[in-house]
């Protein structure tokens, strides 16, 4: 069965983000750190893409993903990823905001949480639906739709700039699946148990 | 030579009490899967001494410590630990407010954090210094004197409660020393690189 599984780069302080984050800067001033995990030490520095050991493998699982669902921060901060994250998968973009702007390329805007997850697993498949976001996340977290976290941790405190998880409603109870070192980080694969 | 070492138990989403703290209950309102890992599993469930497995090192290795720093509220709401943290080693407490209360058995309050680490490692000799606090431990980690943490990280989202590391003026970069799991956490030593 299809998994929604959140991947994110966080700071040992809780950041996704440094300070004055916002469009081209979605990791903030200064917190280009977070990502260096997917350059350091690769063939290629440029190319965002680890090709060996553990930092590839974690890679190489998100780029497996059936679909993609995200904040729309993320998403256009990112310049949406050019128009497509990887191999044309289908993009579920969450938005608060109406009028809901139009479809772009393989990406859709959506507004409720419950059909954008069950649209992107339908999409996905008998593959994993990934996520990037902040409070999309904790959105999708506070109504018990995300099923697994991998977060990676880099050794670092930002000391300000946006949370991973801020303030929630609720407690959640997590599963500790699996903790890999990669080069300069630790990937750690949680469940979601409530 | 000594090392000033801060041993915290942290959520993931960073906390390291659940909300409403206060005197008798540190831990706040729901708090207390941050300690389970001091009592699960082990001989005595009472104790609070992990008898066995990569717990109880990690545990040991606080018990070994020559000195111990902490701050005010953390001693206070803690009953001052009936008055010995530990082998009846010295106790330095922390505290911003004046008039600095007497000596009360092994503990001393100080304001000045240079004199009080400076203090607490001549104590503690060619042994380290370990610390537990909240407020106290980002004082000193602002300040460049916190040399290495060992954060145990709970799976667990509290939501909301006392952050460990809270906003900090400045960038700190950390040096993963090592991860190791334990029963229901992961422990994770970090070196305070700057």
């Amino acid at each position: 069965m299809s998994k929604l599984i959140v991947y994110m780069s966080m700071s040992l302080d809780g950041f996704i983000a440094a300070a004055d984050d916002g469009p081209g800067r979605g990791l903030g001033v200064g917190g280009e750190p977070l990502h260096a995990w997917l350059t350091d030490g690769n063939i290629n520095p440029a190319s965002f893409r680890p090709e060996y050991g553990v930092n590839a493998e974690i890679f190489g699982e998100m780029m497996a993903s059936g679909a993609v669902i995200t904040g729309r921060h993320t998403f256009e901060w990112a310049g949406e990823w050019g128009g497509d994250h990887h191999d044309g998968e289908p993009i579920f973009v969450l938005t608060r905001s109406e009028p809901v702007p139009a479809v772009r390329g393989n990406a859709l805007y959506l507004t409720d949480l419950h059909s954008a997850v069950s649209q992107a697993k339908a999409a996905a498949s008998d593959r994993n639906v990934m996520m990037h976001g902040g409070s999309s996340v904790q959105a999708l977290l506070s109504v018990g739709l995300v099923d697994e976290f991998v977060i990676t941790l880099v050794p670092i405190l930002l000391g300000r700039g946006k949370s991973l998880f801020a303030e929630q409603p609720k407690t959640s109870r997590l599963r500790l699946v699996s903790s890999v070192e990669g080069v300069g980080v630790l990937h750690l694969r949680y469940d979601v148990l409530d």
